[in-house]
């Protein structure tokens, strides 16, 4: 398969890992960039250090294989991680959560190629404004911060492939073949799956966030923390202190005060799911922890039943 | 094409009008079902003996050309609504917002095919165990009342197709062919549409509704009112005045006190724009207003051309 993405990026498949907090490793983004998709190395939860580590695992474990960075743009220090990025030779950078005309001109001219994630029109024409070669397109079923506007993937993605020039990336809600069909269907070029890479094997989060959220359902998930920064949360102990909050008018503030600090770390990364825990909402059509291998073998055995079974569809 | 929905309803494509309150009167749901999809009178609005008087127009109109009546269960007359609709000889009826099992078997008895709405796991399942013949999934991006799980098209449809036995029809955000496709690609074996057909031509909805909704832009609406029923509201005056109670712990009493009666009247029918309006967000796709069957022959040049981009994108 070509597409736009896959051309952009040099990779087989147009799959590309979601940069998440806790899970996104070098073991993990290897594994997927081994499999021909885009691994990506999280660097929201990592110190410059950890970073230049991870990046140097991945650069012994891939040789030529491509992989690349998330930076959340919010993230004090992603100036320093920027700077590492660029000084290790990585050439694809994924920037995220902030604005990306901060960046994309110097990661241009240092060679590397950018993708920002938006979550509406205005900020992807933001995007394409400042240069970036793709853009990652995040619905609200995403798990993780999500942005305010609250445009799902079957919404925004049309929107984008409307008004854009560059190749738009799906994200939001993809864990099968039929879904990541879907999204091509939509116009997309290429599918981000965060939730699904997330509970594999690989994936650096804590055994029990992993067990705990394969047994999760439909409605086992909330957008919460609006005042804040919206959060999809699974409806635990702590989300329920959060609604509570928020339902009797609690202030950002108030809710500031309360969050504290690394309640992710908690959650995802040592294993305490009576914090915050996240994920996104198609958790429901996962129930069991396979490895990567497995997964995108899955995948591609899945769109590709998808697609025969559309030819039933076809209209003529 | 052949899906198990063109089936079930006898039509040509697998498209179903949403019954939406004050737009889907006997002419658009005419107009619909002779462009060889399934017209919808929605019931909500109306009284038994208007309800009757819709039924015979469209009889009149239609011949022999299947169409349907759809019935909130939450609605005070909807056992009148649903006799009316029985003596009236409608053999198509879509119940939503309610328990399934009150009025299933009484429907089925008398002839009647019989779809509801849903939008988790859980009220799908109810409704296949009360005997229904497909259910009706809608997603959280769909204008109007909305589930209180907040599932998103992506996610609801793959969920609900692996899990169920009945034909899915897929609901919410589906305002092109391109996000049709998307939705058969998904496993559905047809698409309800509501957002697109309440701007035609055809829909009952005052003008000032319609112009103004056509103007409207991806970040226009929200869902709000969680507390009494969620509803995608457009972010007008009225919108901010419940946010504005909402953000401030308002009960689901002085809500409902707030609100009164007959808004979405007065926003939708009577043109009165400062009040309740709603609409889906695919809003954001629509900018003119057409006729159905200027609307039902785009989609289907749509969907052609979804369907031929498409296979740039096989695997093998």
């Amino acid at each position: 398969m070509k597409t736009k993405i896959t051309e952009l990026f040099g990779i087989k498949y147009p799959i590309v890992e979601g940069g998440m907090a806790w899970c996104s490793g070098w073991r993990l983004a290897a594994a997927i960039s081994k499999k021909g998709c885009l691994g990506i190395i999280g660097a929201g939860s990592m110190t410059a250090d950890v970073l230049q580590e991870n990046i140097q695992k991945c650069k012994d474990e891939l040789k030529d294989i491509p992989f690349g960075v998330n930076i959340p743009l919010f993230n004090p220090i992603a100036k320093d991680l920027i700077d590492i990025t660029v000084e290790s030779g990585v050439k694809i950078v994924v920037t995220s959560g902030g604005n990306p005309s901060l960046f994309t001109s110097y990661l241009k001219e240092k060679g590397c190629i950018v993708a920002h994630v938006v979550a509406s029109l205005k900020f992807a024409l933001k995007a394409e404004a400042a240069g970036v070669d793709a853009v990652i397109a995040e619905g609200f079923e995403a798990g993780g911060h999500n942005g305010k506007d609250e445009l799902t993937t079957m919404v925004l993605i049309p929107e984008l492939v409307s008004r854009l020039t560059v190749p738009v990336v799906a994200a939001g809600g993809i864990s099968s073949g039929a879904a990541w069909l879907s999204a091509m269907s939509l116009g997309a070029e290429g599918v981000q799956i965060g939730t699904l890479f997330a509970l594999s094997e690989e994936s650096s989060a804590h055994e029990n966030y992993k067990n705990y959220c394969i047994g999760l359902d439909d409605t086992s998930t909330m957008l919460a923390l609006k005042k804040v920064s919206p959060t999809r949360l699974v409806k635990n102990d702590f989300f329920k202190e959060v609604i509570s909050m928020e339902d009797n008018g609690a202030t950002k503030e108030q809710l500031l005060e309360f969050l504290g600090k690394g309640r992710n770390r908690k959650g995802t990364f040592e294993g305490d799911i009576s914090n915050e825990v996240s994920i996104g909402q198609c958790v429901c059509m996962i129930d069991s922890i396979k490895s990567i291998s497995e997964i995108i073998d899955n995948l591609v055995s899945q769109y590709e039943s998808a697609y025969r079974n559309l030819s039933n569809f076809a209209l003529d």
